[in-house]
């Protein structure tokens, strides 16, 4: 079920009076997919482009408006959102630079923000980029999976890129206004919040919080697929099996591209991985204490609390006594800082932006 | 929701119009007060106990005949179910063995088989003893937690010992008798399935589909929650670190205990998981392809589907065509053939056991 957004959030409007403009969402699969329809669901003028017809098929039966080409879609956008493969994104991007108008503000929805960036960058575009992941998902994949309610609410990450030696983002290759413009789009039509980091924090969490997790999992299901005991096993598996192999029932294929992608950080997070493992393995075998490692993670058991599905959408919004950060000088910089001690972004207005 | 036993299979009577009796529970924390509500909701003799006052006095009130001590509790027992914590079933079998009828059957809930066997053998019960385990479970604990439903329905596992040399069961050290008092237990008034097999084998699968994963989800909440980028990580956590950690949020001196006890099985199984991360590492840091181990498993995903909690119920009970195996002769090695190929015991009746 989508909300309607709260008028003085969903407005696509910015603290001058200017609109952000037409979003146009390129590929329509369970992300880009989502994204139109919750948009179109709001009232947004939306176009999406997809370059399989039986999904523009698809979509413009969801009563989605569905462009026939890249150049047509594109043409009258004010902000573009890449929501195509890993593989396809510097492909798209050079058809988005050939088409979009110049002041286009180009973002994505990609699970890994660095490698991306190179793939828009190369293809002319990096001075427009601004990089964005939702973090939201199901093992299913298409337009057919694909459900406004899927992205209602729901947290991101906005990157940016990182300066080499200088602290000012806004310098350092991401536009302030159009860092601005996507933060807008996600926090007021899409009624999400932003974490603003830059594509390296951003990937090596993601490294920790999702890829990881799928190569664990991957590993989980093909050890059962391969053990004699399969059959019993499958027989017996419940909660812990389900849930530790759910999103190795997602799209191998999607899976592969985005733990290949982000290899730098996954790699080092996985070589802990071996590292801890076999210390396990090692007291094990000699009856050594695993109370070390099965209690070491407490503090957080004790304070944190895993985000439910569907529990996002007021999860910062209208929280009292947040910090507002003014839109002048070189406020990514501020925002950004924040954001690497865990705020996140609820609102941009006439005020700034806002955290929480 | 806990739907009335049909008749026909919820009476505990057995083929020969004989009562199993009273089933006692002791210990009433998650699973033992869940099988004491269920066969309470069922209309069952039972009689719970556990350790804990408060725990007694919770179970009471809750409309449970509780006992002051495990003699009290076991004096008129026909079936006693340990679900104790691990290390406490050797304890709490030498009171059973002190207090309980010679005609008692002995089961237990234990995560672990081969481990509970031995001590209940310790205590003198191994000749009237049968394994059991529900498949079931939540990441909280205690009696607070319990409810009839978490049981209803389960698939089980039920546990004989295997003869070191000869193919009957039956002549292994577990009572036929005892065996087919357990099955009509869990696929009668409990509405459950159970698969048939050694202690070796349910060990081994379990160490697959449960322990592991609750080392790697241990794993993965650890290395977050020692990690540099540790906050940004868990702002940016959704579905597949969630559902990647969920048993890490179990009592950790649970899980510690559980796969301790079963360190025969997961050792080598970690063992495994050690190799297969590090040819990923290996092959992420020589750009070599991870299609193998992304498709290792696709198989399985195109054939098997997760049961999703409470759709146990139906499984398997009623399904038309299943075998029947006569309760004469060495029954139990013919019933655990079945089950070591994937068959479960759907129902005990005057025809004998059925499968499915």
């Amino acid at each position: 079920v989508v909300t309607p957004g709260a008028p003085d959030r969903a407005d696509g409007v910015d603290a001058t009076g200017a609109s952000d403009g037409r979003v146009v969402v390129l590929g329509l699969g369970l992300v880009g997919g989502s994204l139109a329809r919750l948009l179109h669901a709001r009232g947004a003028d939306v176009v999406g482009y997809d370059a399989d017809a039986a999904t523009r098929t698809a979509a413009a039966a969801a009563g989605l408006r569905v462009a026939d080409d890249v150049a047509g879609a594109v043409a009258e956008a004010g902000v573009v959102v890449l929501a195509v493969p890993l593989r396809a994104m510097g492909a798209v991007a050079a058809e988005v630079a050939a088409a979009a108008p110049p002041g286009v503000t180009v973002t994505d929805v990609g699970s890994v923000k660095g490698p991306v960036r190179q793939a828009v960058a190369a293809a002319g575009l990096g001075e427009r980029y601004v990089g964005a992941h939702p973090m939201a998902g199901t093992e299913h994949s298409g337009f057919g999976a694909s459900s406004a309610a899927l992205l209602d609410g729901a947290p991101w990450a906005v990157t940016v890129a990182a300066g080499a030696s200088t602290p000012g983002v806004g310098t350092a290759g991401t536009d302030p206004a159009r860092l601005a413009a996507v933060l807008r789009l996600v926090t007021g039509r899409l009624g999400g919040t932003a974490a603003v980091l830059t594509d390296e924090l951003h990937d090596e969490a993601a490294a920790l919080v999702s890829h990881v997790p799928h190569v664990l999992a991957t590993q989980l299901l093909n050890a059962v697929a391969g053990a004699p005991v399969r059959d019993v096993a499958l027989g017996l598996a419940a909660g812990s099996f389900r849930d530790g192999t759910r999103v190795a029932f997602t799209d191998p294929a999607r899976t592969q591209a985005m733990v290949t992608e982000n290899a730098a950080w996954v790699a080092p997070a996985l070589r802990k991985a071996v590292r801890d493992l076999e210390a396990v393995v090692a007291a094990l075998e000699t009856n050594a204490s695993l109370h070390g490692f099965f209690h070491e993670a407490d503090q957080v058991r004790a304070t944190w609390t895993p985000r439910r599905p569907g529990a996002g959408s007021a999860e910062g919004a209208g929280r009292p006594g947040g910090d507002v950060v003014a839109l002048a000088g070189d406020w990514p910089r501020a925002v950004l800082d924040r954001c690497a001690a865990g705020a996140v972004v609820t609102r941009v207005d006439a005020d700034g932006v806002h955290l929480a």
